[in-house]
């Protein structure tokens, strides 16, 4: 419909970067537009930390899973939950504790979401490849320890950056009618169906048929390794969410 | 640096629109944009609830708090956290609960949050206006039984689109060394207080004169008007958030 949405539509994760450094401008545009997503009342509850160091990228690239793109790749963020800058300002004025409740929990967490998909959405723009870093949630305490992170920030996710070095298949989405309702939720199961043969179908050609699996059979696997320590760790970040 | 990135750099709330209709192809543009959104291991763990019918449509206004934009704007879409359907298929094959734990809940409402703001971005290039409503959690149960939402199915915002009737002011935002760290989380008072000037004078020229205040003002009045129902809510709809 337009170049944008082209672009939009467009989007796979990339885990292969050239070595072509970023340049300060292209970060700086790519931060820019970050800060320029919608925030809530304007409390901006989240904190972008960059990984520049080699030893700590290194390091995250291990806590993440072993993700060596972690490492590899040449802008590496880490977006944050952050609800210890709105506390600081707050607590100029009044002495109203602010805590990781649940409503400032979705708020901070959205906030990272919506600064961070911006900056996703700047960077394929500059013909730069992105891949989002859920791994950090697997241990998420050492990745708080080592980026230093106070009360009440917690990192919801990394990011790579870089000139892709591979092009990936567009992954199939679930059909519209799967994740679209109107007026009244209604689970549509005929929509789910017909999608496990859409990822059989990608999954044998992105192998080589070397993979015989289905959507269901991916998210059952998914079900059986929760990552159930996060509960724990968001409480010990000043998040009441146990 | 591109049209892409200033457009994200523009992006401004909109509250007041013109009647004119947003087409089919509009939608549904919009619609793949947000479908094409990163998602954790395919998860995809949201639901898009359209809202075009009018009574429901003021029903979720004033639930919002009186946002009359909720029932004015031609396209009213709800963002729901959605573990419903990634339960279902998993249980096709396998018998492990799924609850909306922690790290689950972080992951329904990031997507929710991913797809939402690929979502605006479509809108906005094709010259519509977009405003996130997050106030639909001010009554969250009751809009959750209004969209029949099932258990570990949240409404995590709302979100008003449809062709601008106003030209807000852009809103500045924090400078980047308050949000922007190098790897050590490093909290930047001078940058907070120099924003109190920035924001007392842009609601200075907002409101004509009428309002004299500063950031951390608004958010030491924020502080103190808590949605402190989230949690209990969000435990009656499976997520163990308490």
């Amino acid at each position: 419909m337009n170049a944008i949405i082209n672009l939009l539509k467009s989007h796979r994760s990339i885990r292969k970067f050239t070595n072509e450094p970023i340049s300060i401008e292209q970060r700086e545009a790519i931060l820019q537009a970050a800060q320029a997503a919608s925030t809530s009342s304007n409390m901006q509850a989240y904190s972008i930390i960059h990984v520049t160091d080699a030893d700590l990228k290194s390091q995250l690239a291990e806590l993440a899973g072993n993700q060596a793109y972690v490492s590899e790749c040449p802008l590496f963020l880490v977006w944050c939950a952050d609800l210890h800058r709105y506390a600081e300002v707050a607590h100029l004025h009044v002495d109203t504790p602010i805590t990781g409740n649940a409503e400032n929990f979705i708020i901070a967490t959205v906030e990272a979401a919506l600064a961070a998909q911006n900056a996703a959405i700047a960077a394929e723009s500059l013909g730069l490849g992105v891949c989002y870093i859920g791994g950090l949630r697997n241990k998420p305490a050492e990745v708080s320890e080592l980026l230093g992170l106070p009360q009440l920030v917690y990192p919801v996710f990394g990011m790579c950056i870089g000139m892709p070095d591979q092009e990936p298949l567009l992954r199939p989405r679930l059909p519209l009618e799967a994740v679209y309702h109107e007026n009244r939720y209604a689970y549509n199961a005929p929509s789910v169906d017909s999608y496990d043969e859409t990822i059989r179908d990608y999954m044998n050609v992105r192998t080589d048929g070397k993979v015989d699996t289905t959507w269901s059979k991916e998210m059952a696997a998914k079900a059986q390794r929760p990552r159930k320590h996060m509960k724990a760790f968001l409480s010990s970040q000043g998040y009441e969410v146990e």
